[in-house]
């Protein structure tokens, strides 16, 4: 149904105009009945609703949603179709419940794994992470729901997230920061976009012109709406200018009351407020048109995705003697409270009800039946980081007894939520000491980690296996039976480094910043791009996950040796199942700038596939490499730039891992213009043919009278250095007058005409 | 002889006046006959004098004089004593040949190991470099000579130093890069500053009217000269205003007709010039009344000076089973070029003509006489990196006679160089291969490295034992037979952290800048400061040094448990010689503030004294702690800040080897006023007990009705961040208008008129 919306907005009156530019509620739209004009409804998302119970005056009484692993968990499938599925069964929950748009998916980036929410995020990789955003909204809205890509932008800590400056350089900005929304938001068009809390270089997010018209709209040709975070409406008038639409929730008509007497007192022009209501409007009519009255979603089946989605993104960070599959005999020792009260989500406003758990206790017993037996101890207390010394004696006992030890462990709640960040990256010492008394009585322990971003493990070494479950969701325990005992083939790889020590971290020096500004001095250095340039030895490097069964690759080939960064160069690498379990792997691509004029980090993820393979079988990976794959963001240019040069193109199963290398050229199709002044660099121009050729005719004439072209004593390195660094004003001087300003002048006039 | 220097000035014409403010030639000033001013010379430094030989058409035909070791050596002496004592020669030197001013000392502080001139510069720490810079600057004053503190400021790299634009944050410079030569000007009172070439956030430092008048003369009290480094005048008009005197070299003219045509036409105020003109005619005349004609310096006191020098720096850095000191016996296999062709100093401006050099190969036969046999081979040829293996096999073969082999080894003249920079810490392949070889085939194999900054050592654990020999000076030869043959201790311990990789220095992804930018990114958190907040292990610490014998520290003690900011503390600690040799300890002292708001390094070097100790011996070493030692800069307050708190003293042999610890409270006299507004967070409002009160007041009337005050479930930790973090101008909005705009309004009011 079309309607004519400019009509619409021609018969509002003003009043109308500005209450339309903030909700009614906390979740929804102010209706103008006289005009026909209805309401709609947002929820919380990302990995599941978290829409209050109609009625209800507690904020956090939510209705029964499917709980599915959280972001920083599907990440780790680096399966765009997985996320594409779970995208479907959340806009179908958006059906059943009239829910118009759920505030998702979140795509900040993880710059220090001490944010709160950092389970709420993708990665640390701008191209994974906006490639799994873009799978995501394409899910939700294919079933006529909208999204909401969020936190836009820089919103990279929870510490002051209201007040603080995020000070970011634009370079990094582009490559990293904004990187993570852009192709999700220029392929997957979401319905909105959600603007951050924070400032960033100087301006609240929420009245950010740079953010949000300069790159959004005139950069990415983004036409949809904009809405502030929950509360992040600075001035209103200015958010309105800058480009903020929807301010969200309700503001008991304080901001509205500020965009009507801005535009009576002429301050703020009516067609910016206009510009703001069509936008509104197209959202309502676009979710209107959408909506399916009395829709009914199959939760049983959306458990089952759930299930699925766990098991294919949860890692196994290491496998020694392949101890792990475990056979369904002998006695298992079952081990820490989360076995029975599993970790599975974060706090805060994604915080989901369950429609059911499952309980991984209870399906290990399941998975196992009568052919093995289990024991089980608690062996810390849930909701204290004590050290509980009977618990851990009674479960060293029964670890002892047992032929295995399956210990579960990782962060408590309150340790990740949305609303503070962590200190530091320690698990409870109640969980390190359980550890350690347990490896020690039972060399067969495996631990299973939950917990939404990375800790350090002083114990990694004392235990064969571990599983890193993350949070995962409702079926976090099925999934996890069903990978103990191989059912399916462990299949995830990190999203993100997990260093040694949290002071490896490329923000440690600054984070979370200090009173209300926080600066990315590391700047494009973010995550694997920092430990790699930096040669920082990980803990587990982005990109890691074994298998039960072993990948060769093979035959890696390019189509073009070179090519012009207008064109496009298609890879191909076969990879191969040699073990004896089906199992999927994760094809990698970073390339690598092997010579530039601007810092550049060691490599940059540009590609990634995941193929099913059964034992034996092969298939071939193909990817696609365009302009972006070899470019940074010049800011002089402000524009991609391809340096023309050598890239090497890196494939393997890990970031740490490349199995092999082609190497291409590529040639840039722009010119970056030079312009000359007078502390210009002798060593410039001779870099710059036409100019060298100029200069070095002036030089014949006048140079050779300087104290430097007569000493013969010094090494020629020295000489040519100095040359090499002295600018041409310096010439005048050390000519002793012979090379005249005025020459200078000439020679700039010449040097700039002919280039 | 004090003249009348206004009534001078008073006579002077413009062009007079214009003239004055730059060179006549490249060294020397201008006079002026009919007004009875003379010329007054300077010459290179600082470890030496390089006076070109009159008459001389090259630049580095010099004149002989005594090359001391390098600053990057005397300062492993840590010896405040020492370093006026070669001050006072080099003043010597210079009346003996008509020198008034030496350009020196280098304070620059090393930012990474990669600068070309780090030789020529003391260390990564201002406190040490400005110690040390003081007594340099009062030896050679002593004697009537000036100096000149250079290269002021932010010179840390040679890669296009005379365009490059240095990005340095307020707080890194005051506390690192400006504080390397504070002390020195404050307290030792140089008769010239030297300003360097680059530019600093975006102004010329020959044009910067922060560094040059600002912090140098309003902040620092300076009443000496500026003058440019060689060619570093940029805008001679902007220079002037900004606050620097004298240009160097003579400009032909062209910068005193600028000068001229500027106060013509009204765009220079004269009393700018007569200014600079001022402290030309001081320095003049200072260097003129305090001229010894036909003065003489004993040439064979200095070489044994120098030679005392080196002994004293030269740094043992390792010494397993004690192999060093050697016995005289035996044969001994001495290896590599460098024994016979010494690298003793370093490349550029302050290459000496020495007067001559003692050859290591020479002294050590001298020393050892008939009681034991020298072996020698090259091992590789000097001036060329290429592998030469037949050198090589010869020196295995002679290492596999001997009871010990002696390798030279270390850096090529032309990898160290005023200029340009290193781009890797590698010795040559050369170099590596000829220690591996010989260590292969020798146990007892000592390694003296020569070279002005530290390098990469992958045959470390190939070794025994290493000295780092640093650049001599002219004795070094037999300041290494003193330290080999056990005459004296090593004593000297390293100025700057030796890495393990290049890749581990803080300034490693920023150096050297791209463009005509170089950004220090990594701040206050440069050399030691850096290693030891990231936790990174140096391959040698800051401070580190064996000896021949043991100390043992005790009795460490504070006169005050608890000081204000306005009142010092002093600190005692007893070191004894507990081992069999008589030596020389450096007892080192570091502050560590236990809690603060800002980020601050691990610990910082607060004192140091060297004591001298005869096997049995001890002494009660003093240091007195003043507000400095506490202080950070404060941005805001423009001005040293100390927090009220908890700081750890701390006191050992090296920055990684604390041997006593005291805590001491230390309370601020200063109060930072404090402002709220619309966007100060609630929690910042709790930590203020005058505004806690007022607000909780307000709290208890209209915050109840937030959705926030309801909510059961959710931990605590949660809402109490969100409260905390959530800044006042939310309440309007979440209060669902209760609280108003103009409630906000009247808090503030009330708020700011409390505190």
């Amino acid at each position: 149904m079309t309607r004519d919306i400019k009509s619409l907005i021609a018969q509002m009156t003003l009043e109308e105009k500005a209450s339309l530019c903030s909700g009614l509620g906390f979740w929804d739209t102010k209706p103008i009945e006289r005009l026909g004009i209805p309401s709609i409804v947002m929820t919380d998302g990302p990995h599941g609703l978290r829409k209050q119970v109609p009625g209800s005056q507690n904020f956090f009484d939510s209705v029964p949603a499917t709980c599915f692993p959280t972001a920083a968990t599907i990440a780790c499938s680096w399966d765009r179709s997985l996320v594409r599925e779970i995208g479907i069964a959340l806009g179908e929950e958006c059906q059943a419940e009239g829910v118009s748009v759920i505030l998702g998916p979140g795509v900040n980036i993880k710059r220090s794994p001490l944010c709160g929410r950092n389970f709420e995020y993708f990665s640390e990789d701008p191209f994974l992470s906006t490639e799994l955003a873009a799978s995501y909204i394409e899910g939700v809205q294919s079933q006529g729901v909208g999204t909401s890509i969020k936190h836009f932008a820089a919103n990279n800590q929870e510490h002051r997230r209201m007040s603080v400056n995020a000070i970011v350089d634009e370079r990094t900005l582009r490559e990293i920061y904004l990187a993570s929304f852009e192709g999700a938001v220029k392929k997957s068009k979401p319905w909105t976009v959600m603007c951050a809390y924070n400032r960033l270089n100087g301006d609240y997010c929420s009245e950010n012109h740079y953010l949000l018209t300069k790159v959004l709209r005139e950069d990415w040709g983004y036409e949809g709406l904009v809405v502030s975070d929950w509360g992040a409406v600075n001035e209103r008038v200015k958010g309105l200018e800058a480009g903020l639409d929807l301010e969200m929730p309700g503001n008991g008509g304080v901001g509205d009351r500020k965009i009507i007497e801005a535009v009576c007192s002429g301050e703020l022009s009516e067609e910016v407020l206009d510009r703001a209501v069509e936008r509104i409007l197209k959202l309502i009519f676009q979710a209107v048109d959408n909506r399916k009255e009395n829709f009914r979603y199959d939760a049983d089946a959306h458990h089952q995705l759930a299930r699925k989605a766990a098991r294919e993104s949860m890692v196994l960070l290491k496998n020694d003697n392949s101890i792990l599959p475990l056979r369904k005999e002998g006695t298992i020792a079952v081990i820490g409270a989360f076995a029975k009260h599993p970790r599975f989500q974060g706090g805060g406003s994604s915080h989901v009800n369950p429609t059911r758990i499952d309980i991984p206790y209870d399906e290990i017993q399941k998975a196992v039946g009568d052919s093995a037996r289990l024991l089980y101890s608690d062996g810390y207390q849930l909701g204290s980081d004590e050290v509980n010394q009977s618990l851990i004696e009674e479960a060293r006992q029964i670890a002892s007894q047992a032929n295995v030890a399956l210990i579960f462990a990782g962060l408590p709640e309150n340790y990740e939520s949305e609303g503070y960040d962590r200190v530091h990256m320690s698990m409870p010492r109640s969980h390190l000491e359980l550890i350690q008394a347990v490896s020690e009585s039972q060399p067969n322990t495996v631990v299973l980690l939950c917990n939404g971003a990375p800790v350090e493990m002083p114990w990694l070494h004392d235990v064969p296996a571990v599983l890193e479950c993350y949070l995962g969701g409702q079926a976090v325990g099925s999934a996890i039976a069903d990978l103990l005992f191989g059912e399916a083939s462990p299949c995830g790889k990190l999203a993100e480094t997990f260093p040694q020590k949290l002071s490896d971290n490329p923000s440690y020096l600054n984070f979370p910043g200090e009173d209300d500004k926080v600066e990315y001095r590391e700047g494009i250095f973010v995550g694997y791009r920092y430990y790699d340039t930096k040669e920082i030895e990980p803990l587990f490097p982005f990109g890691h996950g074994l298998s039960y069964t072993t990948f060769e690759y093979s035959d890696l080939s390019v189509d073009k040796k070179s090519i012009k960064d207008n064109e496009v160069v298609n890879v191909q690498v076969t990879v191969k199942n040699t073990g004896k379990f089906a199992g999927k792997e994760i094809v990698q691509l970073y390339v690598s700038d092997l010579a530039s004029s601007v810092r550049r980090p060691e490599k940059e993820l540009k590609g990634f596939e995941k193929v099913e393979l059964q034992p034996g079988e092969e298939k071939t990976v193909n990817f696609t490499l365009d302009k972006r794959a070899f470019a940074y963001y010049n800011v002089d240019l402000s524009d991609w730039y391809v340096e023309t040069g050598e890239f090497e193109i890196c494939v393997g199963r890990s970031s740490r891992d490349i199995v092999l290398t082609e190497i291409i050229h590529v040639d840039s199709t722009q010119v970056i213009p030079k312009r000359y002044h007078r502390n210009s660099l002798i060593g410039d121009l001779q870099e710059d043919p036409k100019a060298a050729a100029l200069f070095n005719q002036m030089m014949q004439q006048g140079l050779a009278n300087t104290p430097f072209a007569s000493s013969g004593e010094f090494n020629s390195e020295m000489i040519m250095a100095l040359l090499r660094y002295m600018p041409l004003r310096a010439l005048v001087n050390f000519s002793g007058g012979a090379f005249s300003e005025d020459d200078l002048n000439n020679l700039l006039d010449q040097l700039n005409s002919a280039s």
